[in-house]
């Protein structure tokens, strides 16, 4: 660890925030949905898992965001976890891009209605927004898991040091090799 | 995207749905806690940044894990994010050992009363509990930073399909090579 001494400022300054979140490595996703509020996307990393009784994950979601106003209209969403090769996908969802043209950028299993299905991701979690909570700048979704798709084989895309990286597959471990303990859900 | 079809079975089975989540890439971090609920700690991987006015991220923990009890009279906590060759006290902290040897396992900057800070993470957020939600087995902490260490230079540790893997850390691009897109925050 580096030298540097614990601020304990508060608040702490939001651009000292944004330098040590970008140290943490994430997946990618594509948050994508459809609806009465109209079709729209954006790349997240931050999505995590809440509990598995009932599945159940959450999405952090600016209220400034282009996709937000859709959101906030529309009753689910798709959490489409990026791989490897789909970095240009994660870079046409990622701002600045008008939503018609991100959605041309890739393939899709459309069903009339409801959110965008992304070919080729590593894995797809089909959701109803459950309820939403306010916290700052950003709406937190949570999300219950209605549908999967995938789990996919291959190498997973990481963003990390505000850039992408692929994660190579690991395979279940073989009966001579020493398995790793499993990181536990707490 | 292999060929499995969607599935709209409400709710998804649990095993499947923590077999799709074991595929996501995520950081490693300890949580850790002192104060009138006592001294404890645990491996996470489900942390997220929500905002950064103010700088606020959150925690997600099992009500049923060893650390909630400390957690559920504690204001403060602390999220370490760990290096690549933190990996033992990962282990260490994944369940299953009880505190004081899991505390035994690593060196801390320790300050009376106040969450312990991890010698050598990557980075370290310390963190006021500014509000909780339950959802279903889990309580999400709400927490805004109130103080930061580093972050270091170190590579980081990922956690994916079950396992655990560095990630180099990746420097800075130089006038010759193209820049990457950053991932927006949305």
């Amino acid at each position: 660890m580096s030298e540097t001494a614990v601020s304990e400022t508060v608040p702490v300054e939001a651009g000292a925030y944004r330098a040590a979140m970008a140290r943490l490595a994430s997946a990618v996703h594509l948050v994508t949905t459809d609806g009465p509020g109209g079709r729209a996307g954006f790349t997240a990393s931050a999505v995590c898992s809440v509990t598995d009784a009932p599945p159940t994950l959450l999405v952090c979601v600016n209220r400034g965001s282009s996709a937000h106003a859709a959101l906030s209209r529309n009753d689910s969403l798709c959490v489409n976890t990026l791989s490897a090769e789909q970095q240009p996908v994660a870079e046409a969802f990622a701002g600045g891009v008008p939503m018609a043209e991100r959605f041309a950028a890739a393939r899709w299993r459309e069903e009339a209605g409801s959110a965008p299905v992304l070919a080729g991701a590593l894995v797809a979690f089909r959701c109803r927004i459950a309820s939403r909570a306010s916290v700052g700048t950003h709406d937190v979704l949570f999300c219950e898991v209605t549908g999967l798709v995938g789990p996919d084989e291959a190498d997973a895309l990481v963003y990390a040091d505000r850039g992408y990286h692929p994660l190579p597959r690991r395979r279940p471990p073989t009966a001579k090799s020493r398995p790793l303990r499993a990181l536990k859900a707490v």
